[in-house]
């Protein structure tokens, strides 16, 4: 308000002059250590909210599963998220980020010495980049990544999977096939060196958990009763109000999951990026639940909220690749084509008879290579045969090292229940108890 | 703890001598750009957090509807934030920011320019208050806010309202009324001017909310049988421990609602009045809830559940208009009486024979309004002249334009459902989908 | 990438030797402003995080207790969160922290004068602590441990205990009994000059509310047919789903409660430990589910969920007095330990019929004193006898007040409902609402 305000504001304003999509911007007037003050912050907040997805996966799943396989669950969304935390500590972190090589000495220390956090990333104590956050930051903020593609799988593969060869495959996919693959992107590998871009990952996450489901699928085959005499046997959810609970907290986790993956904002720049990540990661679930509603109205004469709750997820996961530089009515147009690829890519999963209970694949796969793609749209920097390429290594990796992994599973201890089992349900089977065991059926 | 730390500190304590209730307080050693990136960080804190609520909403309403109408009012919720954000986007932001004139090129540039948000609002790159916050951000945060407003509407009108029309009644509210009367206040309008005080919007966001939904009760008309031979028949709802949840998450973004309003967190004042904010906030919710449950033992003998919870929503809605100025007992004390409203205005909509499914009346309205008269006990700068005059003249506003929306859409489309979907329930009629399929009904 | 940025970051990281595990290094070129504005924002955010525990509580109480009583268990927790808030402010903050004498005037000008948040605690204005952060968001941050040990009762004595009695207990336990001790240790008291360390709580909060809820079950007795006959009678909680969701809302709160506990993240040092807190805390919790997972597959041939649950928060609570020092691997031993604890605790509970609903005594209490005493494992500066006399002198203390106040509440207005009550449900005996009333019982 005082004309010496307005001066110091004009100068930082001249001192600062790329707002937004400005990366790298130069923010003179920050000094180093409230940059990795802040920078480790972003890695924090990030980090608890997708650590929140969780969450929202076992309530979605919870709530697209029959009742009498709601317990079996939500067992295996917090084994698979704990089990995560351990693979990803154990193998993974190592195994992506290639400033640390792994050991079975770094392993042993990282229980007995001084701790995985010292040993491996990124530090202040003498690294080159030291001055960018915190190693347990960035390590609790990628571990929720990681975790985040075993969630994709335990949905698809529901109402029929063994609890054990499910988390087997699970800390096989979190210790070594995401963190490999992951490391050829975000380690700094081939595929970062040859332009891939994926912001904060619909190919190195999302797709990467849809394959691993996908091939999980495919071994594993269709429940019981779904496809008969040529018709598909609708098997409804048993609570919707859970599932539209799991999807809003989803959506929550997911301004996390792409602003945090802006992986700064100690600068004015920076700042003004996650911000616009965040209205544009908000624009594309509205313009996929907004399309699947008036698609599934037309199509069908009538909305289907499982459809609407699928297309809001399928918006988050298309703008995954590049929430960046849409405008506000590009991520809107992203996100909507993600809804129009869920509300085809079900019934077409249908028609192939490859079981998805809760519309994992056309959600994670479908829509995270449209969003990998869609890259090209906005980003010029952006090639679309690098895109393609990248999205057919990744997907060859996560699929035939899934299928490799589901083959071996299925031929030593078998990964499907009893035929029993599966018709009263796993909760009863597998764990003795009913997840609501007062409320009775129809 | 050593000399040279104690000595610092003193002088920091001697350059920073205005703390709270200082919203410009001039903080001289944090520079121009930590402003900005702080500020920028509240907006996006607030958001998410606002963000939520639109869960909370949902899940409030999903558990005091019947059964058999939560697939509805879970479509509803999800479809109507997703198209707030479409609205607003494309009407609402530069209608109630006077910066951005709209223009139908402008909302064209959105979708294939350089993006709405370079166009609009507080940007960095030029304009006088260059210094202040990410528009982004700012965006976001606001768009939030618009939700709200028609979240609040569709707890009224449950069990009873077509889809559609209340869909497109909500794009009206969210990209036109809403925003134009939130210019005059939040844009720098008349009665910003005259000096009307309403910090986060106990009137611009609550009231407004409540008087559409009060509008929309009028025209819609009660449920079938809640009104019969002058006895209140209870309709009660289907699932309190997911109302509870809503509520929590509710209380939970409120502090992002009243916290982010401060709009500023980059000086040692701005943040000590977040801090009391939340402070307030979180008392205000508690005197409210306090005061429900004595009231309802005392008058039924028997504590109420969902008085409870409408009574802390009450307690939020009327510390919003005011929460830096009161002290912790006050802010107790102006929630509290939020919750005597709710159980005195709750019958008392009964005996007018207006029909609100969840409470959203009395507790965003009549709340709302008795914050905003609440004002003037703790603030100087309010005059209980302005406050009222204020309050009519946006109640008129919301009240009638909303009328006339109801009005028509009632004429030309009609905007209820036929009786027999109403007793069968609006999930099955309308949706073709239980939400609880395999829960029988008693 | 230039000469002279990776000059600058030369600098910084000679400036900022001591990263991690180092609490008050100090960070020169951060401004005493920006220091207390980010320690106020760690309160904030930590605050609203810990907040939601409230929210988490309630859920795992909900979903485990049957659906007889969620209203009533609903009901407890948002009235005992409420009053909490009151009884904490009027009370319980001033008689926790040194700086400020509790006196009636004190309470009294909070409600008519200047507000009891200029009276007392670390104030910029004068005291020596002048730079630290905001007194309202420590009073925000603070007053949610304390309602978090009020929370922990009402899952061990539900679906017997009336609501009024309990009540009474709460505003006592909040107002007086956990802050009085809490100021032994954080208040700067006695057991804190001994040398007990005691991070973030697992005594001061955790076996606080552990030892209340063990003299409340004790005093209270078990359910009707729990124990018959020499056998325990199972009684499964009605909707584990809703549970599920409690323990990730208490998961994620978790990391406000440790991560919180810091203090301070206006330095390097700070925010580094920040980050370790949140990684060793998801560890931790990973470990106690993983352990109960594998524990009770192989005692029991089936994995239960209610135990991998309570094995998550056992974890949790295990590394809440020292979640700094451990590293990962450690950290996922002492929470894994945690989880060993409460398989084998919630069998001992009832083969000496102590009847706690929701498995609180093992989680809080038990796993409450192994963190205490974990502590010494990895900090070197606890002394294992200081660590065990704080657990004594805290639990003698905790226990006995707890259970005077408890004998004097059954022999003056009872508090256990009516034989009939119980058996008929709390919900419709005691407050006439069915949680569930269109869900018919099996």
């Amino acid at each position: 308000m005082t004309l010496s305000k307005k001066l110091l504001l004009t100068a930082a304003a001249i001192a600062v002059p790329q707002v937004g999509l400005a990366q790298d911007a130069e923010a003179a007037a920050v000094t180093a250590e409230m940059v990795w003050i802040m920078n480790t912050l972003l890695f924090l907040i990030g980090g608890f909210l997708v650590f929140f997805m969780a969450c929202g996966f076992a309530m979605l799943e919870g709530g697209l599963v029959r009742s009498k396989n709601v317990t079996m669950q939500m067992t295996k969304n917090v084994a698979l998220f704990s089990l995560a935390t351990i693979a990803y500590w154990a193998f993974g972190y190592n195994l992506m980020y290639p400033l640390g090589t792994w050991s079975i000495e770094g392993v042993l220390s990282g229980v007995f010495g001084v701790g995985i956090l010292e040993a491996v990333g990124i530090d202040l104590a003498g690294a080159d980049d030291s001055s960018y956050a915190s190693t347990a930051s960035d390590f609790f903020f990628q571990l929720m990544f990681c975790a985040a593609t075993a969630s994709i799988v335990s949905g698809a593969l529901a109402e029929r999977i063994k609890l054990w060869p499910f988390l087997i495959f699970v800390v096989i996919l979190t210790g070594i096939i995401y963190p490999l693959q992951a490391s050829w992107k975000w380690g700094g590998g081939f595929l970062d060196e040859m332009g891939f871009l994926d912001f904060a990952g619909s190919t190195v996450v999302h797709s990467v958990g849809g394959w691993a489901a996908l091939a999980g699928a495919l071994i594993l085959g269709p429940r019981i009763g779904k496809y008969k005499d040529g018709r598909v046997n609708p098997m409804p959810g048993s609570n919707l109000a859970l599932a539209t609970l799991g999807m809003f907290i989803l959506w929550l986790g997911w301004f996390g999951f792409n602003g945090g993956s802006q992986l700064a904002m100690g600068s004015v720049g920076d700042i003004a990026d996650v911000g616009r990540i965040f209205a544009n990661t908000n624009a594309a679930a509205a313009g996929g639940a907004v399309v699947a509603l008036i698609l599934t109205q037309v199509l069908y004469k009538k909305p289907d909220l499982t459809m609407i709750l699928n297309g809001a997820l399928a918006g988050l996961v298309s703008i995954t690749a590049e929430p960046l530089t849409p405008t506000l009515g590009m991520a809107t147009l992203i996100g909507g084509i993600g809804g129009v690829i869920v509300v085809f890519a079900v019934p077409m999963l249908d028609k192939l008879k490859i079981d998805d209970v809760v519309g994992a694949i056309p959600v994670h796969l479908c829509a995270g290579i449209w969003g990998t793609i869609a890259v090209v749209l906005t980003n010029g920097d952006a090639s679309l045969g690098t895109q393609l390429y990248s999205i057919i290594v990744v997907g060859v990796f996560a699929f035939v090292t899934s299928g490799v992994v589901w083959f071996i599973l299925k031929a030593t201890m078998g990964i499907r229940v009893s035929e029993e089992a599966e018709i009263n349900g796993l909760d009863m089977a597998e764990l003795g108890m009913d997840a609501y065991p007062e409320f009775s059926k129809s």
